[in-house]
């Protein structure tokens, strides 16, 4: 038995069909989740196995999608540790306290398998169910510099000056927060695939943000050690990042398998940067806002952009919006799937 | 009398030093900006020409710069006419009835000299105030797609959902709307230089939403015809945008005389990308908000990669920060005058 196409596709080997999957794929677009989540916290979801099992699963059974992405947040292990983290809808992450000075370092304790066995539960669930269709679920998990942000800044920030301040006025203390990070990072994403996730993607969401020098020194180090802490698991690994043009040949040398590309880059530019290796993406989630026609012409465009269908996995190039009509993603999964076949388009 | 370095760099001549002005340089970073202001709506702060020409020296005065920039806003033109527009506090740009069909069409008349009026005067009282330092004066206004999107979308957003369906799905009305905008920004424009601006910018705030095919089709050929609308004034043009990294080459043959680099991108790479043109750019405004010694670094890491003190103006590479010292740019200032002397570095 062969592996699914989408691991095939993440390790550059030839696909029966171009796999897809879709960034926020389990969310708020979906009926049923609306239906079944209420209006609860995210993170009382997360806690609930039963719940966030099924939340995980909906959407790969609505589109019939080649990976399951396990419903969760890049702050769980971090409210796990008790660091004071809640998602406040409709803003996100906020912390009561943020990360200020080296006596912050303390609160960031090593995690626990304890801490996370909500989590772990929800990967049994997934695992199991999934079975029958050999469909791989993804886990995941936020960089370090994209974790810091939030810790720093305390709550959803556009500027970043926090974050950037802290970085420029103490790389020490900046540097012993992200080898924090890495820790935790690495023991969150290695419970996931010991519990049975066949796929990593870990979010650099906010490394955009930084300039290119900024990245090297700040957060591409911190990263690299990510994936090297889970380097002897042999799955594949995404990273990705939005805003990240500049970005994407240093992020590639972090050592992922496969990279993410937003929709900002063409993909043919986009492979060109990230050098030899698998990307992932890039369709913006904003051309499923018009109808199935208007979004299956632009699931074309990137079938075509992606010039052959070995090492493309296609993706949006961000998440699903919210108010996205289930019928356009049915049918880019459809197109995908009928016009993404083997060989070189 | 040769001209101010400002307008000698905007031509890509020799200057005597780096010239450089910030942009949101009059704002609520100053305290004395904040003292004249109050709380009231900024569309009534410039509808008084004496505060906001007040408001437009007060940086002049305090930095040196080499250039003052109007104190307006790009929906200026648009309330003036009627469209119904206000900028709430905290929120930005509000519409409350957003365009929407071709009868929306009617509601964007041109622009007659009487609707701006209080513009006009604002101007003639700068320039007036400007005579004794030869400090040029830049007029400005939106580009025609990044007012498309304030107008379709009826207030911020971060995805332009609403503004990407239009275009895809009704193309010809799209371009309808921006056939009125490049008409009123034309319009806008003259007006400021014939009072006296004599440099214009501008501003392509949103363009870095869109894909490259789609600048090119969408955006590309009304901002072109604004440059085209004002050539024969023979001053000076600036195009600015954020994270538009991608787009630096398509925006830069739209015809302005400078090209604006938000931060995103190496200055080096970014002169790289728009030919053989002047650039304005790129400092991180971020980094003016670790006090004047950060703050003076990273001024001079942007000149040290500007590589000569030719053809380039040094700005950030966005609005200046809310929040940010006054005393940082001062010290940027005066390490820009100082180290930036003629000659390759």
């Amino acid at each position: 038995m062969s592996d699914p196409d989408f691991l095939r596709a993440c390790r550059g080997e030839e696909v029966d069909h171009v796999p897809v999957w879709f960034m926020r794929q389990a969310g708020r677009s979906l009926p049923e989740y609306r239906a079944l989540r209420g209006t609860g916290s995210i993170l009382d979801a997360i806690a609930d196995p039963a719940l966030a099992c099924e939340v995980t699963m909906q959407p790969v059974r609505r589109y019939g999608l080649d990976a399951a992405i396990l419903f969760s947040d890049i702050v769980v292990p971090y409210h796990a540790i008790g660091f004071g983290v809640e998602v406040v809808p409709g803003r996100g992450p906020v912390i009561a306290q943020p990360f200020s000075s080296a006596s912050d370092l303390e609160r960031l304790r090593d995690l626990e398998a304890a801490d996370i066995i909500h989590v772990t539960q929800t990967v049994d669930l997934v695992v199991k169910e999934l079975e029958s269709t050999k469909t791989p679920l993804i886990g995941f998990a936020g960089a370090p510099f994209t974790v810091a942000s939030y810790l720093v800044e305390g709550a959803p920030t556009r500027d970043f000056a926090v974050i950037k301040s802290l970085m420029h006025r103490d790389p020490t203390l900046f540097d012993q927060l992200l080898d924090r990070l890495v820790d935790i990072t690495v023991s969150f994403l290695r419970s996931q695939v010991e519990h049975g996730a066949r796929a990593l993607q870990l979010f650099d969401s906010w490394a955009g943000s930084l300039t290119r020098d900024e990245y090297r020194r700040y957060a591409l180090p911190a990263t690299t050690r990510v994936f090297e802490g889970v380097a002897d698991l042999n799955v594949p690994t995404i990273l990705f990042g939005v805003g990240t043009g500049e970005l994407l040949g240093l992020m590639s040398s972090a050592g992922s398998s496969v990279m993410g590309i937003d929709w900002h880059v063409d993909l043919d530019e986009g492979r060109r940067r990230v050098g030899d290796k698998p990307v992932q993406g890039n369709l913006d989630p904003a051309r499923c806002m018009s109808g199935e026609e208007l979004g299956i012409e632009a699931a074309r465009e990137i079938l075509k952009r992606a010039g052959t269908s070995a090492g493309h996995i296609f993706n949006l190039g961000h998440g699903v919006l919210p108010s996205t009509d289930p019928a356009v993603l049915e049918a880019v999964v459809r197109v995908v799937h009928e016009e993404g076949k083997a060989g070189v388009r």
